[in-house]
């Protein structure tokens, strides 16, 4: 069977790492002429189900922002016990630091973050009254059952949110200090803080780069430390919200349906994928994020897997997905030329159909 | 020249990790008939000298206690976008415990840490004051010149105080975070951080053992986590304290003279070397510090050197040393039989004469 659609691919190495270069890449294939000028469709495949069986389509994306807090204090490393009691440690001053970024009930202390954060409306905890999510499933998939037996949140709705549409603060770990097992009595020259923060709509990257910025910079002076202190802000990455309406969307649910024999559970993923929001800004195209995996697959973790099952079932997916692309009625929305709509609007579920709501003359 | 004394060496491979069975070894061998019941006098050459030219004899050492305090949260790393604000993140937890261990100022926060440092004496300020040393040399060598300009205090005294005669805690590092290069948004599923605490006289590491066990209970149970937190005592030595009127330190003061033309400093360290203790302990025989090399040799650091010169010259100093040993007159210190002075004693320099001072009948 011939494919009933013309295909383009785009292959992005280095997604976990920033992605250096990218972002200025879609705007420039973005003009006239150029290789993304005439897609009318995105489809990623970058994240996972909300459980082990049930097939999601995924409308909305917690951005990101990742930053870098550095402490000098010498030119070379020293021995603490030569010098312990004579020189301001890096690491003392790192470690407070970044203890007045978040707290353990998982609440960011920085001022200024949450500024932005869209509102919560009924019609939002509405629907998340839907969503097939067990709690206890959850935690196994976690680690967590077997630790502590205890989440952030005790219910689906509160658990979801702070997943989704909630901003969140982790700390990844110090760079330059002693990292290996036993016991090193070393005083590190130079230490690196590692932590990031995902963002919801409608905060941007910038403001929060501003927001850390001022906090450290106060916090800082409050130790009266004479070390040298920087903060280095790493990519950053709005969130993204589309609409679960638009024929891109529908295609997959029904692509889903034909393989699985049910509906998807439309979902959010805490998670990243900054090329989403850059695509549909560059080209104001509809991007859709048709996971294949499962819960569990363990990204970035040990024993990561991709089923088998899941692997066999992502190529009919796929298949029919495109079958279905190419059943859509009407003008193609890459003639559509209206206005893109408000972030406003793209915060509500459904809102947003994008070149299929248009009401210019194409 | 034939050798003027019999010599043992006892090779230490394991110092800097702790010399798991050392302790117990030392007090084995020391038993009448094996290896170490018939040493007179002891000789250690692993430390340095204050500066770089002028040689020293070294008569004290500070302990240590070494601690490793663990966080888990999960029996997996966790990726921070997806279960970022569900989990109650180990990061979180253990920034806040190594936050309340010391201050910039370098002061340590953990209750009753204090209680058994010995009084500073009148004669103790006093023997400071010809110490030769250099604080702006002092700085260079500790590579703060080029990053702050600032030490810890700006006199030779509180330096040399705090160096040698006062405890100190140093943070070193976290095991189990991410330590890269880069941004990497991992949530670490179990953190180890890493800490150390030199001991002074009449500290002891089992007391400062249980001071700061109950110190990061109390500051995990203020935190309100669910995680799993323990705490992890590495090796501890208690500080050393010896005499430089005894004949051992005047055979090496003589060796010094000959060969440099001039008299040695006699110093303390702020560094641990526990085996002075035990050998001590075990013996009742006097432990001489002799060290050879200069103050920016870098121990444990980048570009660690040992200079020609100095190598040349510990060669001549250790052989003129043996025949000083071979010149001292009376009984030897392994036919003493008294009972070793008090931890109050040792404390004052040129108190602990050991078994030159003898009362018994040997």
């Amino acid at each position: 069977m011939p494919l009933p659609v013309n295909i383009k691919i785009i292959y992005e190495g280095m997604e976990e790492y920033g992605s250096e270069g990218m972002f200025e890449t879609c705007y420039d294939l973005a003009k006239p002429g150029k290789f993304l000028a005439d897609v009318d469709f995105f489809c990623i495949s970058d994240n996972y189900w909300l459980g082990r069986n049930k097939p999601c389509i995924t409308y909305g994306l917690r951005g990101m922002a990742y930053f870098e807090v550095g402490v000098e204090c010498s030119t070379k490393d020293l021995h603490s016990g030569v010098y312990g009691g004579n020189v301001h440690e890096a690491m003392t001053d790192l470690i407070k630091l970044m203890g007045t970024l978040n707290n353990t009930k998982g609440e960011i202390l920085v001022p200024g973050i949450h500024k932005d954060v869209a509102p919560v409306t009924e019609k939002e905890i509405e629907s998340y009254k839907s969503i097939d999510f067990n709690i206890a499933d959850y935690m196994e998939e976690t680690g967590v059952t077997a630790v502590s037996g205890k989440m952030m949140h005790d219910n689906k709705k509160d658990l979801l949110m702070h997943r989704w549409r909630y901003p969140t603060l982790s700390m990844h770990g110090i760079e330059g200090a002693f990292s290996g097992a036993g016991a090193k009595t070393v005083i590190p020259r130079k230490v690196m803080g590692k932590f990031s923060l995902r963002l919801v709509p409608d905060q941007e990257p910038k403001q929060i780069a501003d927001c850390v910025t001022a906090h450290l910079d106060s916090e800082f002076a409050k130790l009266g430390s004479p070390n040298k202190m920087w903060i280095k802000a790493h990519h950053g990455a709005k969130s993204w919200l589309s609409s679960f309406d638009h024929p891109n969307y529908v295609a997959a649910e029904k692509a889903i349906e034909r393989v699985y024999g049910q509906k998807p559970d439309f979902t959010r993923e805490g998670g990243s994928i900054p090329i989403a929001g850059w695509l549909e800004d560059a080209t104001q195209m509809n991007v859709l994020l048709l996971p294949v995996g499962a819960c569990d697959d363990m990204a970035h973790s040990q024993n990561e897997k991709f089923d088998r099952k899941n692997m066999i079932n992502a190529i009919k997916v796929l298949g029919v997905y495109l079958h279905e692309i190419a059943n859509i009625k009407g003008p193609k929305p890459s003639d559509c030329r209206c206005e893109p709509p408000s972030p406003a609007e793209m915060m509500i579920p459904g809102a947003f159909a994008r070149a299929f709501a248009c009401k210019c003359e194409m």
